[in-house]
């Protein structure tokens, strides 16, 4: 997608360094950050410096290769294994992550010398980044059907291509109306309290000259009572073999508002974000992160200074859950790369074997 | 209530001069303004320095008490008249602004001296400034049914102190609970865009020592999934002859997840919030407030500045409804100072028509 007119990808690899775009910075510095060592990706992953299903399924598989390209060939089998817990504990809730480290590990197991382990991590990182990058596009095309000559969609924190290698899952049937000469409007809730909707998405939106509306992630009810969304469409970060969705917190009181209304509710991701092992949402381990997240906030003063303030009262304690899981019959349909279908367990593990048969 | 140990009022007069506790500086100064004159008054409520349905309508009161009080004999009822206008135009939403004005303007009516005008002026929003928290006190003392030996509750905004003249309404059965020696303990909603939750009810409840965590707005759902919660209480801006209720936005959201979750939700409101000639909630008027209020926010930084940042990329719309409208049925009970009722027109009808009585 188009920064200032010029493509990049969310994050890649030159050479043993990971290259991304600092999303802790945006909308308000575009930088790029090299990673010299998987520890370095591990940690950007964690800090949520690259944060997002499919990018941190990305960052995951190209920490693997940065651990298989750099370690001593006396300690390669150790080294990776230490790679695989560090990558793995960094955040606990979306699929991607898991998915990525197993692929990586799981296509090394054949080989036996370590120059060829090398090669092959590095081929299949980059391989499970073009896959995401094609599933998306791809998630683009299979949402078409949903789009008229004019459509307005709700959204909810960032699923657009800072969430993946490319593209982005919710957004990307938005991209690709857009390009295709349909007219799309976007309400964006802001996305407490990390503000991925204010920060992420709008910056996203106003790149590719979409006309995007925010709202407080609390006024989607008054929102959706007035019949001028078509349809909400969310990412997800994982999705259990039951069709339940783990997302963004805030996704399950938009999926209820949208059910009241009844408004269609649509959730976008590729296969590797389906987790056939776990049986249902309450399965899903759900994140909890800082309290700081919620009390304190940085922002840019009007002189352009990025200042770091707290917005609530001292001494108070926070929930700050991460994700909340949307139970199935919630969803109107599933978006994934092999079609829109049913959040139903017999259409999922479809979808995930013809998935894993054109691999 | 008490501030470091000492009882506060909101807001109250001294001769002429109305003095507020400065909001918009909560939770991280606490000061007192004075406010000569009704223009600077009505400012006070426009800008949000006062805010609360049962405090603007004191501020309204005392405002319209200044210009009696300090309008010139030859100019008294065009004085009176341009006041009233000043005020009703500051904000749309909030029943009592308009019961308060209307009430000092028709105790005056029988009279002629204009120094009679003044004293009457000045006796009556007293009068509702002291129904206001007497009316808070009983709403504390109707709630305690509600609470066992160890009760949770949800809350959104502030509807505590604060928004009134003293006790407040959703949160005055917390208060009365806690000092009649029961435990309580309080989730707040942090209310995104002004964080009310996170600045005003936070800083409410530490003073009276109330346990209380914040949550996301979004975060509501996922926590009443946990049944954690045994019951929502709110407050209310206005509250329709059928029940509905105008409340801070994301108060329906609230509702609608609370039914989903068979939790009781419950609305608390002085009876001077109901409007019987409003049929309807389509038919109460939604402030639209600045872009700005979603866009940019003011915080604290940890060397003790107040700094004013932009937290949403550049050149973005926003929405900014200050309110919704929550019908009915999602209202397990209202909670007023005749009593605890359901929300339908024959009870409601008859609490007005109750505490005009005892007026």
């Amino acid at each position: 997608m188009r920064v200032n007119g010029v493509s990049y990808r969310t994050i890649w690899l030159e050479g043993s360094t990971v290259k991304l775009i600092d999303q802790r910075q945006l909308p308000f510095r575009f930088e790029i950050l090299a990673l010299p060592t998987y520890e370095e990706t591990a940690e950007a992953i964690r800090n949520m410096t690259v944060r997002g299903a499919g990018a941190i399924g990305v960052a995951a598989a190209y920490g693997m290769a940065q651990a298989a390209l750099r370690a001593p060939a006396a300690a390669f089998e150790a080294t990776l294994d230490r790679a695989a817990v560090l990558i793995r504990a960094t955040r606990p809730t979306a699929r991607n992550l898991f998915y990525a480290v197993d692929r990586v590990l799981g296509a090394l197991r054949p080989l036996t010398e370590v120059d060829a382990k090398r090669a092959r991590a590095a081929e299949v990182a980059q391989a499970i980044a073009d896959e995401d990058a094609r599933a998306c596009e791809r998630i683009g095309e299979v949402g078409q059907p949903l789009f008229g000559a004019s459509t307005t969609v709700l959204t909810h924190c960032n699923a657009g291509w800072l969430a993946f290698a490319d593209w982005g899952s919710a957004l990307a049937p938005v991209y690709r109306a857009r390009r295709d000469g349909k007219h799309v409007a976007v309400f964006a809730t802001e996305t407490r309290p990390r503000g991925q909707g204010a920060r992420l998405t709008a910056w996203e939106l106003a790149q590719e000259g979409i006309p995007c509306t925010l709202l407080p992630d609390s006024a989607a009810g008054h929102l959706l009572r007035q019949d001028r969304v078509d349809f909400v469409i969310v990412g997800a970060d994982r999705i259990a073999a039951n069709g339940d969705v783990a997302n963004k917190i805030g996704t399950y009181p938009l999926a209820v508002l949208a059910h009241a209304h009844r408004v269609p509710f649509y959730v976008a991701a590729p296969t590797t974000t389906i987790d056939l092992e776990c049986p249902s949402g309450s399965h899903i381990p759900i994140e909890q992160r800082a309290e700081e997240e919620l009390l304190w906030t940085t922002g840019l003063t009007s002189d352009g200074r990025l200042e770091r303030v707290r917005i609530a009262s001292e001494n108070v304690a926070a929930c700050n859950w991460a994700f909340d899981v949307t139970p199935a019959e919630l969803v109107t349909g599933l978006l994934t790369e092999q079609g829109l279908m049913d959040a139903t367990p017999h259409a999922i593990a479809g979808a995930v074997r013809a998935a894993a048969g054109r691999r």
